[in-house]
């Protein structure tokens, strides 16, 4: 008896927003799946309450530099299905992975084999690839955008001295291909002095990343692509903070010693290499 | 094959709360919702990024003055339905609704027979009915909170001139028995000039909830009760922002010339009265 009362309610709500349009539908769908939640857990009073101080210390935490918010869809694995229910996956195309908080608009341009590092903290790496379609035309002109973090984990936007490193972007010469210096990826945890990473402690679950390197790349024609290149040997592989490694992004990352570089450097320090191919699906 | 790669997301993440405490329960249930949730309606990137920005700013509105986190939970009915769902209806005993965030711990007590108007705006109200139990016994000693908006349609805490009004609390009798004077219940809207009230405005739904006066009633050995009593005939009963209505609870306003009121009070205005029985279920 009490289930058909507790029907009831949501039957009341779901029809509160009508029928009409795109809004309607998204918000009989979530309220449907919210309130199924609260009936399968019997949410206590408690826990409502608990619920709500959560979320107004997520928001009073947010702000132009932290978005807590996106934190919380990426460690509950939104952000990343959402990336999944967008990008379909095309056969033979680089999958795509979740964007991130630290992508900065206006970040340098670099020539082909130019450095993003821009004193970024870390071993030089030397990132090649091609730029390619399905059907194997190269793609010259693609707009390839990158960020990472340095060595100790942390990207420039984390620093308060207002720094620019360790992104950029180049567009792909008229083979489709590319190459930059750029510092060997490293692992990181996001942000955990706040909800999020107390949600993340409490649910015996750790904060860290496996390293990685970011990449946008747009041309004209094919949809854009966000992902990661994932290196290979990576102790958090198996288990990102916020769910974004597909198998096909990691890559064996290369070690040599300090020597000449293929495009002439001379390193007197160990150095990396990343080969990256990259192919887009048409629009 | 998409929907198999959605899943592999949905169980990936489930899976990383683990299965031991409640905490875990609780999030395991909440993502898998939340998930099913996405990938029902095909959220695109454009709705996450206006949902993100969405709770972003219903946490910067929110403050010691105002939780819009909790008016949230308030429209989209959870709030109603987690009262469901902690309250399990008990035959005979008084149902339960909203607390709503306009109660206030320290109100000040009054005699039986006393005024919690403390000058709110409104028609004087004469209120009366008894506290027993669902056996029959009636409970002397009870402690009634009641607390509403003034004819303005406000609470008190909602003026910036720190008033106390329209709130108080008095002990039922020898015989259960309770009366005090108040002002007859207006309807009002819930605050409508944030996050909350654009999706109300967008949905095409009003803000207004339909006349009340809040109690709450607590009782040695009984549950405690915190419910409404509604005024019949409100145009907003069937259409409350907040879903709190139930049959049970709606009663009857009679409305009085100017004249002698029960109590021996001489009234130059017209005036009003409530009756309404309490029951409360054993614990
Ligand atoms: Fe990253
Ligand atoms: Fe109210």
């Amino acid at each position: 008896m009490n289930a058909e009362r507790e029907q009831a309610v949501t039957d009341e709500v779901v029809a509160s927003f009508g029928h009409d349009d795109r809004l309607a539908e998204v918000m009989r769908s979530l309220t449907t799946h919210l309130h199924a939640f609260a009936r399968e857990v019997r949410l206590t009073q408690d826990e409502w309450t608990r619920g709500i101080e959560f979320l107004t210390r997520t928001g009073h935490i947010t702000d132009d530099r932290r978005q807590e918010f996106i934190l919380l869809s990426d460690v509950l694995g939104l952000s990343m299905l959402t990336v999944g229910i967008n990008a379909a996956p095309e056969p033979g195309a680089t999958e795509s992975t979740v964007f991130g908080p630290f992508f900065v608009d206006g970040a340098p341009g670099i020539e082909l084999g130019g450095d993003i590092a821009s004193g970024a903290k870390g071993t030089p790496c030397w990132v090649t690839g091609t730029v390619a379609s399905t059907t194997g035309e190269r793609i010259p002109g693609a707009r390839i955008e990158v960020w990472e973090a340095d060595d100790d984990g942390f990207y420039d936007v984390q620093y308060t001295d207002a720094r620019t490193a360790g992104r950029g972007w180049l567009t792909s010469g008229d083979a489709g291909e590319y190459r930059f210096w750029s510092v060997r990826p490293s692992c990181y945890g996001i942000p955990d002095d706040g909800p999020v990473g107390e949600l993340l402690a409490a649910s015996g679950r750790h904060p860290m990343r496996p390293a990685h390197l970011h990449f946008m790349v747009t041309a004209p024609g094919y949809r854009t692509l966000i992902t990661h290149v994932f290196v290979a040997g990576d102790e958090y592989l198996a288990s990102d903070a916020v769910f974004g490694v597909k198998d096909s992004l990691v890559v064996d990352v290369a070690d040599h010693p300090p020597g000449t570089a293929p495009d002439g450097r001379e390193l007197t320090e160990p150095w990396a290499s990343i080969e990256f191919d990259i192919v887009l699906a048409k629009e």
